[in-house]
């Protein structure tokens, strides 16, 4: 956070965004869930999904992307495996809505899975992992994307970043793995960008086509760089074509022929591994692994390996305690635009 | 392929290799299946867990790592979800095994799992990727290894490489990603390091923990870098937990502990994608997606986009016709070893 920051209180952040969705026609319980997403996104530290994202959002609304009133509908079923279709609803009411389903079918048939076509952006997707575990669920989820990566070999950007979700319950403290398939995410290049900094490995193309750690050079262009180089742009690619054909969908390749981005495709898969019935061997196989990862020497004196979701805990903890450092300027847009 | 190789005809490999299983006690159908596979594996180019891996395989049964004559049986089973335990045998015999009971349990709902545990090495895992898609199932596949890479942030080996397929049958050809967590595989860094060539991009950690396109240093050290650093890092260790978690068994810790990589842990997870009853939509939308990749303008003059599986096919039919690329070196050991 630049000084430019303030800290605001969980609770006066998440009754601010419940005014701003009740004065934009949402019903009582579906501004509740959506000032509760932004706000526990913002806690988490994910402010470019929750509340620097809100005006975007309600812009949305405003120029008609997304329908306020639209729900998600259920249009094919066989077995555990459902097909919904978001009908251009609010990107997170939707995305709730599926994974709580996906829960519902792993408890029923030791796993489940919903694929939904024609959602709006569901911001953070690390919510739908979190919320998961909450139910005792193990998920993996994605979504596409607008492009905004070249496949491997090409020069202009074919494939979208595509988040990538693995979500485990703990008792200790969930594992949640919420990733991008680019190497950096826009927002952090325009980070380093704001900060006169270089990245500290490529993260993009620049004009002449070479892979650059400048954030200035990659931002004129939107070529980002997918993980991995080749692997990750194969990966993209497979996450496209699963969320596509498991919703009949549309694709990253259809997405880009709309101005906004909307009508993405997403896919929520749960496992109940309390079938199993030995939930305390589980807990202590993972944390077998945790702890084996912790325990390694750190290559910089006084450095700390992860679990992934670790480090978000510890946000949230801290900033329930101290209030949620905010951008000035994204509180004051969001007070404006809640008046 | 370097001077010192010869190329052998399909048949001419997979016969030699069903001799050489046979007289290691395999019954009929065991060295015929395990025949087939390290042969399809080489004619698709990945030598290194065909032809080249089979001197280890048979050193592996001489030692008793592997256990000739063990089968995989359920242990477990809810709904579309089941556990199997390898009891040490064959990798390939056991995974086959798997990979078609979860064809199996996803053709009667849609979708299935069965997670093994106690298996020894499945050599590629793009060959379950293949047998799924030939069946018309999508498939998602991961298995633990021994550490090879340092958790992101630590010194040590302590994540696998774990690699993780994607397979989405299609009419023209399956698309298959088969990928190692890691960006280089060490049997690729020892290529480079025998041509006397640097990588083209940060493989590993040298001795001094730096990061290094150099081969030599490298290998001293067997510190691979993941995929997008920090992020397949955490990739790394969510795999790793989904199929310790599932399958109840090993995870790379205890893997770890053993003096070799063997009783590692598995996950054959299915959709049957023609329950939706609309193949040929999906098959259009998945050319979709790959024409939109293949027409992009290439960074390279006379450069090319593939999509994942594209080459495999490519290299199959050359080699199916002008005979199987092999090491003369390989090739004699593996003569000798069926004398």
């Amino acid at each position: 956070m630049s000084t430019k920051s303030l800290t605001i209180p969980f609770d006066e952040m998440q009754e601010l965004l419940y005014r701003l969705f009740r004065k934009h026609s949402f019903t009582e319980e579906k501004a509740k869930l959506l000032a509760k997403t932004y706000s526990e996104t913002t806690l988490d530290g994910v402010n470019s999904h929750g509340i620097n994202r809100v005006p975007l959002f309600i812009e949305y609304i405003k120029n008609g992307v997304i329908n306020v009133d639209a729900e998600a509908e259920k249009t094919e079923t066989f077995g555990s495996i459902e097909r919904w279709d978001g009908n251009s609803g609010p990107g997170i009411i939707n995305a709730i809505k599926c994974i709580d389903q996906a829960v519902a079918l792993a408890k029923e048939h030791g796993m489940g899975l919903v694929a939904l076509r024609n959602n709006n952006h569901w911001m953070r997707g690390g919510t739908y992992g979190w919320r998961a575990a909450d139910k005792g669920c193990i998920s993996i989820l994605f979504t596409n994307t607008q492009p905004n990566m070249p496949p491997w070999g090409g020069k202009h950007s074919r494939l979208g970043n595509n988040p990538f979700i693995v979500g485990i319950p703990r008792k200790e403290g969930h594992v949640v793995l919420d990733m991008a398939i680019s190497q950096f995410a826009f927002g952090t290049i325009n980070n380093y960008k704001l900060k006169g900094e270089k990245l500290p490995y490529p993260g993009g193309w620049d004009d002449k086509d070479q892979l650059s750690k400048d954030p200035e050079k990659i931002l004129g262009n939107e070529r980002g760089l997918p993980i991995g180089y080749w692997k990750g742009s194969a990966l993209s690619m497979v996450l496209d074509m699963l969320a596509t054909l498991l919703s009949a969908g549309n694709s990253t390749y259809k997405i880009a022929q709309n101005k906004y981005e909307s009508g993405v495709s997403q896919v929520f898969l749960c496992v109940y591994p309390e079938i199993f019935g030995d939930s305390e061997l589980q807990e202590k196989l993972l944390t077998e692994i945790i702890d084996y990862t912790h325990d390694v020497e750190p290559m910089q004196t006084g450095g700390k390996t992860y679990y992934p979701g670790e480090r978000t805990l510890q946000t949230r903890n801290k900033n329930l305690e101290e209030g949620i450092p905010v951008s000035n300027k994204v509180w004051k847009e969001v007070l404006k635009l809640a008046k």
